[in-house]
């Protein structure tokens, strides 16, 4: 008996996953984790006005949500001061850049990313046979000219670009990155993936110019929201840009609780500048004690410290391992050279306190076990 | 300024959206409906307990959701006596729909379905680039065997069939559904759309037999378990097909509070009798309001009941915008000779109270335009 006929695409992909989640490591090991801090997202949680619209939409779940996501569409349009047509709601960010490059990215086409950038960005790009070429990082950071250079050479169709980056954590400020959106190619689509920008300082941000057929910007409400769990993203651009989404996304794909949750996120601000203010405190004190530990901290602006650990990919690796079996999780960069680092969530003292307990010991068996 | 340089297909494809929402047709005429009859949603809602769970797992949505989504795919494997390596979870079908597609169908590729049936899947389908082949209905029945007659000549991909089908409401018992796969093409994969299963007699799934790489069935917590906004699906089928959707799935899609609210949803089946025999009545209650009204109800094993209206389309669809005026959503099916019927979903007694008030006039109106 035969089985179905993949596309030769499908049939020539991997049986990859881009990332093991912390529940599939805690059912392999059989124990849960006591911190969780491998996956960005933010401990201090949502609004408390978030969690109760979404309780409280939970009732109207026999509902499919609107396909047209009109009330947070018009909301983030107005908090953004950009037109509701300049914006699409996806399942995360996540889910958008799979959506994106769907709509641009045919089997051959070059794309342009950064060596060990975002895996599920790769992994979207992959799927639809696109080809990958990254630029290194300089300095721990995305390198925007190396990016532009790269473009010119291979004329991608997409150009990904993250600032803040993960998972370094390093970031460019505007100017910067108002300059590689002036010097790209005219045909190239640059993604800016900005999911960590509401940690960044004033002025990281460019201003948005939705004019412009060249940008898309990524936003989500999994990270300074706190709902990574609802997976609401979004993406902000040229008005056709966006509508070209409707012949691909699943119109009725959004859960209705979750669109209730971030609606109410947006409306509370004060929760969000909480929350900011807790991250900076939280990522000094992450930064204090990698110094303490002998790790040298990175300089972030988003809700995780990068920490290098001084040694090669093999010791990162012992060292987020260590830390596993002691009940932290933490995550690390993918490639050499940042591969020498582990990535700490910023975190409320309670959880920072489990880590730092950990830590000295980790160290110290990853030193051992080399 | 050149704008993005889509794929040939996307840049064939029309902006067509598959439906528009019922808040979509509520901003259009600024009113609110008062009966929303015309998506089968569940009027009678999930479960207490669903609805508790997921107000529970609001305040844990600062957590991604499972990327393996394992309780619930144990959960559902448990209940249909398969592996869990056989079970796949999506958002919604339309999303496991999607996926699917994108796993067979290259441009070009045959794809059999029946004129008139899921205009999503078609989406999807024509999304990829797919072409679609379509076999009429045969006394309001999808037929299978000029599905089966259909695939032999085209050797499609992908050959869907509903059963219960949507949106007519008829159906085919088990030893019918089992006679057409028996039917299949070696390399023609089945879809098996049982969205409203729950609703059908008992004997009209055929048993499950994860072996046959022909088949792939989908269940859906949006209309019995009265979920439809968490947008929960999943599909059963040959484990090798199942684990090619690891490919091209969002793995860190699904919603937790969604996951959290059908695994809650599958645990109280006490509900789902409930609902079951609420449906019946509710089935009965719109067969004689049709009749009364001198509409011909056609027998349903849904949550709705499709009524013949006894002209054709245009008549049907002056019956769908009156009783929009009169504040009930119903839909109709798309094309002829099904399009002479309104479609209407079963309800409690208050909101048929409201259809039933509003027919007559609507009726009488839809009469006077013609």
């Amino acid at each position: 008996m035969t089985g179905p006929r993949y596309t030769p695409l499908i049939a020539s992909l991997p049986d990859a996953v881009p990332f093991v989640g912390p529940e599939a490591i805690e059912r392999t090991t059989g124990h849960r984790f006591a911190a969780r801090l491998g996956a960005n997202e933010s401990l201090f949680g949502p609004s408390p006005v978030a969690i109760e619209a979404m309780a409280k939409a939970a009732a109207d779940s026999w509902m499919y949500g609107d396909s047209q996501n009109h009330d947070l569409r018009h909301a983030l349009a107005s908090h953004h001061d950009v037109a509701a047509a300049n914006i699409v709601i996806g399942g995360g960010i996540d889910g958008l850049l799979g959506s994106l490059v769907r709509l641009l990215v045919d089997p051959g086409d070059a794309v342009v990313t950064s060596k060990g950038a975002y895996p599920t960005f790769n992994f979207h790009v992959t799927g639809h046979g696109g080809v990958l070429h990254a630029a290194p990082y300089r300095d721990d950071h995305e390198d925007p000219r190396a990016l532009i250079e790269l473009a010119r050479e291979t004329r991608p169709k997409l150009i990904y670009i993250a600032n803040p980056d993960n998972p370094m954590g390093t970031w460019h400020d505007a100017a910067k990155m108002q300059a590689m959106i002036d010097a790209l190619p005219q045909d190239c689509l640059l993604i800016l993936d900005e999911a960590y920008i509401e940690f960044a300082p004033h002025g990281t941000a460019p201003e948005f110019n939705t004019d412009d057929p060249r940008v898309i910007r990524m936003r989500t409400f999994s990270k300074a929201y706190g709902l990574a769990g609802a997976r609401v993203g979004y993406a902000i651009g040229h008005s056709d840009l966006i509508s070209s989404f409707n012949k691909v996304r699943n119109h009725f794909g959004m859960a209705r609780a979750s669109l209730a949750g971030a609606l109410a996120a947006l409306a509370d601000q004060d929760w969000l500048e909480h929350v900011q203010t807790q991250v900076v405190t939280a990522r000094d004190a992450l930064a204090d004690l990698a110094r303490a530990n002998q790790l040298s901290p990175i300089s972030s602006a988003t809700n995780f410290v990068t920490m290098d650990c001084g040694r090669d990919g093999g010791y990162a690796g012992r060292v987020v391992a260590q830390l596993a079996q002691r009940g932290v999780f933490v995550r690390m960069p993918f490639v050499a050279p940042q591969d020498r680092c582990i990535r700490v969530t910023t975190a409320p003292a309670q959880a920072l306190k489990i880590f730092a307990d950990a830590l000295p010991d980790a160290l110290k068996a990853a030193q051992t076990a080399s």
